[in-house]
């Protein structure tokens, strides 16, 4: 198919995608496809002659409330990042586990003792630890299978309740309440819908054990920040990291940011940076299906929000 | 046997002990075995009554050094602590690589583009990344098991260049000089020994790549420090993680405290409330070689060093 590709340009999406045979053309009139990489809804125009968009990120919330999304079909990344947004999840729970935030502000070996004593280790010592991955689509798999070495034992939520590869128990969210509670380690990839939006809570905070760890890598806005400082500060809960907060960016001066058992990563899991390495082949699957007639795999559903 | 514990008593290991059949005794007089708890050569003696001793931890050069280690055989932990080192390993990797104390230092969002064009991933992009692992024995055997979901190209050396099961080439330490600049990834595990000691100075660091990630999990004093710090502030590495330094404990004001991209743990991956897990293992393994009047798996060897 002619494809367009902007506001930018990405040399490595462009060459996945020519490579199954799609051509690139610089005006955007004499494209069927647009490829969008912006994810501010005031700089996309989609004309005519296009008959449907792949966007270059997962989350098309603001796209829906913006009006952005009609007439032609759009569709996202979904599980396109799922590797990346994996590792970044393992590499907060370690870091938070392991308390390097906690040192690197306190710059003295004098909390060494301290820190030693109140780590989390997510091997098993007297038994294995439990791991609670809520919303586990493509990237709860994922992380799933990049945590198996570490012998966890894995309760996996999603919307259907579904078995997941890898997971000892797979749970629908609506049968999963008692889960927050049980977990030594939370592992949140919740999409923002009208369901999930502030979905923990001041109450699900307070479910959790004192020692757990409370993981982000999905939206902000499911989590009330101001829920989430206070369970921090009073050690309702160990430890949290956070790849996604809500409100983007976070302000300076916010709490989260001198909390020591807060650990963040400014929301780079699935930036331009990486989506260029991962956008080619989503494409092409759906380019796949639509020249076939199919169902494009990751067309949004506007009424659901992903 | 006949064991005694001390100068703590750590109730999960002396549990261990006891479900192999050996007995505890309360003075170490009656004892055939001391379990030494205390790595602080002044604290310790051996009466004439102790067969053999095993020691808590797995680096013995302190005690050589101080003259502790003669008469009787030593046993350390050496492989004792696999898990919870590799642990420490891929978690000061995962954070160096995703710049969470760099975020943590700057406390602001407004970093967030630089860090993330900046950020390393483990995981493959565009092709697998490289990862050397010097000292691959025990620990870095479970580091590659650990390791092994993320698809990197492992190169493990050791004393002997004896094939270690996952890695894709195994070296010889003599054959290995090329390995430090071809790596993208470097995780340190040797012990320290007259062979090793300050190895890692200005040009090992310079021969690496700039976006290399250097991790030392082994010995602090295999590594030249001021060496390091130069390194990493002229940018001719790109990031360190380390759980062991020379000297520990770290003065207050050292500059590796405030270095944004040298993420520190302050040496608690093999620690007292870590080792109480893992001693009885080791020491029912040496105790059943004893009695069967085979060679001891973890007996020190002082003309080698560990």
């Amino acid at each position: 198919m002619k494809f367009y590709m902007g506001p930018r340009q990405w040399p490595e999406t462009i060459a996945d995608i020519q490579s199954a045979g799609h051509e690139l053309v610089q005006d955007i009139h004499q494209a069927e496809v647009l490829v969008n990489t912006t994810p501010n809804p005031a700089k996309i125009s989609v004309p005519d002659n296009i008959k449907w968009v792949q966007h270059c990120y997962t989350g098309v919330n603001q796209l829906i409330d913006a009006g952005v999304i009609h007439d032609v079909p759009w569709c996202n990344t979904a599980g396109a990042f799922a590797t990346p947004v994996a590792e970044s999840a393992l590499g907060l729970l370690l870091s938070v586990a392991h308390h390097h935030k906690a040192f690197a502000l306190a710059a003295s070996w004098s909390v060494a003792r301290e820190l030693d004593q109140s780590q989390a280790w997510v091997y098993p010592q007297a038994a294995p630890k439990r791991l609670a991955v809520f919303g586990a689509g493509g990237i709860g798999k994922e992380f799933i299978r990049m945590v198996a070495p570490f012998g966890l034992h894995i309760t996996a939520v999603n919307r259907s309740g579904t078995q997941v590869p890898g997971a000892d128990v797979t749970l629908a969210m609506a049968d999963a309440a008692h889960v927050w509670g049980e977990a030594d380690f939370i592992v949140c990839i919740l999409p923002l819908t009208p369901d999930t939006a502030g979905l923990v809570d001041a109450a699900i905070f307070r479910a959790m054990k004192p020692s757990a760890l409370f993981i982000n890598v999905g939206r902000g806005g499911t989590v009330v920040t101001e829920d989430l400082v206070d369970a921090l500060r009073s050690g309702e809960i160990a430890g949290a990291g956070l790849e996604v907060v809500d409100p983007e960016p976070l302000p300076d001066g916010h709490p989260l940011y001198t909390l020591p058992n807060c650990t963040m990563t400014p929301h780079m899991a699935a930036s331009a940076d990486v989506a260029k390495y991962h956008i080619g082949a989503v494409f092409n699957a759906n380019a796949a299906a639509w020249e076939a007639g199919e169902e494009m795999p990751t067309r949004v559903d506007v009424e659901r929000g992903y």
